[in-house]
């Protein structure tokens, strides 16, 4: 088969790659249906993350079951699939509690910007959707467990509920999505911090009831003022800088929330800043399977569509193309057609 | 009068000052009933804070309203009364909210260890009790808007829930009272660390079902244990160092969360490592005004008694041993009658 292979920032190349094979008996394997570029592929994409040896990219997918190790019983060859970039058994502790993103046996996604892909975890991992559905709902089905489930996840994070204000700090497909979230769990003012124009018109379609362009410590003052002088309920932080952080932390009211889903390079927060502030701060990797029932319901009754994210599609020989277009801001996501 | 007045780190004297005077319209003076030395309060008397020129000491009291400002209805001379270290108009946005430790007129106190105190927004601060209670019952109330008020809020802040399990870092007065309040929350399992004999048996009679000695890493490990091997649920961080930090961070599962009230001195967290934990964390100054009316309530209809926390009664012309014994570790806390 084919995939994208990354040999160092910047060099993404569409290389022939062994087969994936059943290696677990709780493994399975899939035929990609559409997988994607995502916003944190561009971290070593850009040097930011050592690329180390060259390998395969790509934690997102849907697809179609192509074989199933012996312990596989919950999917079965031909159904179309949903699963999260954190593989989940589903059975242990802190899969009971709900935090399917932080499995004993969590294993990663890594391999999925390619023709096939194993899973592992498969049983507790992947959701069936029945029939392949059709193809306009594909795009909203790959955001679901990734950039939508994230955006979700930021939401609930920040505790976001019915009448609240939440800010949104991030314009890229995660923080877009966090829009949708924040609409969907009742938000009465979001605020969507950007300064890309199209990006500004998406969120606005989202839900977005206000536009901040100012950074830093500007945009806190403009946060501000749109808060009665206190702040927001809730900051949905969708980047992972530090200047992210703080913005976020400085955005929130006393007792207000923060929800952080970018992975944080370099973020350091401070113990007296945050005791003062009264805010409270939770992040972590999107427990994904938690939501993906009800966000695939969402997409295929139509009430959400996450997948308008996705404004360059390319066939999956293409994808060093796709990684550019998005360093370059040419394009907010890359669906990718094997 | 008299009170006591920090020079330099260890030296505390009882000396005269002047009488406190109504300043502003929203002041009360009140006459002290009963002060006490802090665990906050020995930071200064260690050199750990600058002390800078010499100052009056405390922010604990309750006592009798002498005199009131033009503007303050709530109470009126003769009142026993019982207000929060952290003053507060109670009108704001941020107390409308709930959140009346970061009240926009917020003015710390730092004046009680003396025979009479002046209160800024007294109107907002202040909650008459009615006549003087007897004796027994003002350890309790001295206790209420302080200590047992944050370890209320350590354990609010957690997530305290029925049938959870709470760790509680720290077994000073708040750590103890963070016992009483995790108990009061309905926590099915209530872990202190401690490793002081008379301490570990005030928080067993307080609540406690199992007492940690280790601290650092082996701490962590046998939170472990007792959790089936995912951490605690909620921990209480009744410390504010770096190690109580990370050890509070480190027993929590996936998807807890920590509580955070001792002043942080010199903590940063790692964004990374914050992220990884799915652990929420929240603190700050316990918004005890919040509490006051149901907290009373609970200590004189005798269903919790966090007076025991005073080990120690002298006279406040003896305050400066009663710095020298909790520092030395002989007290608890040290109650001062004037």
């Amino acid at each position: 088969m084919r995939g994208a292979v990354i040999h160092a920032p910047g060099d993404i190349r569409f290389e022939t790659l062994d087969d994936p094979q059943i290696l677990h008996p709780t493994d399975a394997i899939i035929r990609t249906a559409v997988t994607c570029v995502c916003g944190s592929d561009l971290w070593p994409y850009r040097g930011v993350e050592p690329t180390g040896e060259p390998h395969p990219m790509g934690h997102e997918y849907v697809g179609v079951v192509e074989e199933v190790g012996g312990e596989v019983t919950s999917v079965e060859p031909g159904q179309f699939v949903v699963g999260s970039f954190a593989t989940s058994d589903n059975t242990c502790a802190n899969c009971r509690n709900g935090w399917q993103s932080s499995c004993l046996h969590r294993e990663f996604m890594s391999t999925c910007q390619a023709e096939y892909v194993r899973i592992p975890n498969a049983q507790g991992t992947l959701v069936a959707v029945g029939q392949r559905p059709a193809e306009e709902f594909l795009p909203g089905l790959l955001a679901v467990p990734d950039v939508m489930g994230t955006g979700w996840w930021a939401a609930e994070a920040a505790e976001v509920g019915p009448g609240s204000t939440a800010v949104v700090v991030g314009d890229g497909a995660v923080g877009l999505c966090a829009v949708i979230a924040a609409r969907e769990m009742g938000a009465e003012r979001i605020v969507a911090m950007s300064r890309h124009e199209p990006r500004q018109e998406l969120a606005r379609e989202f839900g977005a009831t206000d536009i901040v362009t100012e950074r830093g410590a500007e945009g806190v003052a403009r946060v501000k003022d749109l808060t009665g002088g206190i702040g927001a309920d809730s900051v949905l932080e969708c980047v992972g800088t530090g200047q992210a952080m703080r913005q976020a932390l400085q955005s929130a009211r006393p007792g207000g929330s923060v929800g952080f889903v970018g992975v944080p390079h370099e973020v350091a927060v401070d113990g007296q800043e945050l005791f003062f502030s009264h805010v409270g701060l939770r992040g972590g990797p999107a427990p994904v399977r938690r939501y993906l029932p009800d966000l695939i319901d969402r997409v295929l009754s139509g009430r959400i569509d996450p997948g308008r994210v996705f404004d360059l599609t390319l066939p999956l020989e293409q994808v060093a193309e796709g990684y550019r277009a998005m360093d370059e801001r040419r394009a907010i996501k890359t669906l990718l057609t094997p």
